[in-house]
């Protein structure tokens, strides 16, 4: 099978102009199929402050109301997604950014949760990923580049966690294409001592996780990620690696496996 | 030769929810290939205002500088594009947003002026916009949704006008199709008597559009949207209409000969 490449880049990657360029070369050097999800909730939250809409987050994810999800969108689907587009057109990728809306890739539903109001969250299955049409786009060498909005096919917009659409997009693709799924983000991996930069866990298995989870040692923000990247190699993602956006040209980082 | 249809709504029609949700069940209507362009000006003088930043217009168009720049690409390719690719998408549309960056669809230059300097404001030339890529979207049912940003094609976005997008794509396509180009706006069409808004000219030829320009019925922002269609015109799009968004599925409003 045809290997294809989803990498993921973080929000915090995209505020650091020297890395983000560096990233972008590496990202466009890559051959084949790929496609890129990135974040931008760093920036969602500065312009956020900026227009005086408190941003208000529950075990790490963003509450979305009807003010933050214009911001998100703006942000997300706007400033990042055509600044990095135009930045890989300038580096010779035929980029094409893409919503969850657009077409139809990624119908969502909004969140419901017995305790907690979400907001404008959106979850999608796997399944409903509109693979045929990103096929028509990755057999004419176009590269999407995803930002992290998906819709409801009813004409609301949600907002949706870029490591989940990196997983699922992951997923998806599996069923045609050996994956290779990369979270780039602004460590060196994951870390065994998070005040350590240089405590990379070189391989980490499920077991592994599991118990470093139990210690406290991998928390936070670590733990959703971990989730969704365990997740989508039980569901058939082929390779899986976390690193630092630097480092994407290498095979540093962690390796996971099950 | 098959029919295109290239339909432009401007910015004031997109703040009137009844008003936009009744144009863009007409424009889902139109049978064959189409494409949406959309301005929104006025929602980004609104950000513009909330964030601060002021917003100078000479000559009818905006001067874009850096903060201006970011501003209209969250507002045009972020809320605006997104929002109506999920409404369309919710009518069955298979909508995919565009600036002139994804795809490299629509090459620009920033604009050199002897003495004024409007920022980053781009200027395009028919011939480079990207029909081939277009192509691809068109047989495959795809309805290219545009925002009003270009690129320069080494990385740097850049602000064109809306109408001017309209008619350089209607043109691009005259190549290959009839051409209908529609300006959809707040106004029933082109006003003998800008005071009376019934007064609609039905057939403007350009003759009597020199002789309105120079008895000032017609003035301000009318001036470079007619001298748009009439290049368009010129260049071989077929048919001209400038109507309200309301009026979309009917035959009313200003149709353009030379």
């Amino acid at each position: 099978m045809k290997i294809i490449h989803v990498i993921k880049v973080g929000g915090n990657v995209l505020d650091n102009e020297v890395v983000l360029n560096k990233f972008l070369k590496d990202f466009v050097s890559i051959e084949g199929p790929k496609v890129l999800v990135h974040g931008g909730g760093k920036l969602a939250n500065e312009i956020s402050s900026q227009l005086d809409i408190p941003v208000k987050m529950i075990e790490g994810r963003r509450v979305t109301d009807a003010a933050s999800l214009k911001v998100v969108t703006q942000v997300y689907a706007g400033l990042i997604n055509k600044t990095l587009v135009a930045k890989l057109q300038a580096a010779g990728c035929n980029a094409l950014g893409l919503s969850g809306a657009d077409l139809n890739s990624i119908p969502a539903s909004k969140r419901q949760h017995p305790s907690i109001d979400f907001g404008f969250v959106g979850d999608f299955e796997v399944k409903d990923i509109n693979t045929s049409m990103l096929d028509v786009l990755l057999d004419n060498n176009i590269t999407p580049v995803f930002c992290a909005i998906t819709h409801d096919q009813k004409g609301q917009l949600l907002n949706t966690n870029a490591d989940t659409i990196a997983a699922g997009l992951a997923t998806a693709f599996s069923a045609q294409y050996q994956t290779h799924l990369t979270f780039c983000f602004e460590k060196k991996g994951v870390l065994s001592d998070p005040k350590n930069d240089e405590s990379v866990i070189k391989n980490l298995d499920s077991a592994t996780f599991s118990s470093l989870r139990d210690t406290g040692a991998i928390h936070s923000g670590m733990i959703p990620k971990l989730d969704n990247a365990f997740m989508a190699l039980k569901s058939g993602v082929t390779q899986l690696r976390i690193t630092h956006a630097d480092l994407l040209s290498t095979q540093q980082g962690t390796i996971l496996s099950l």
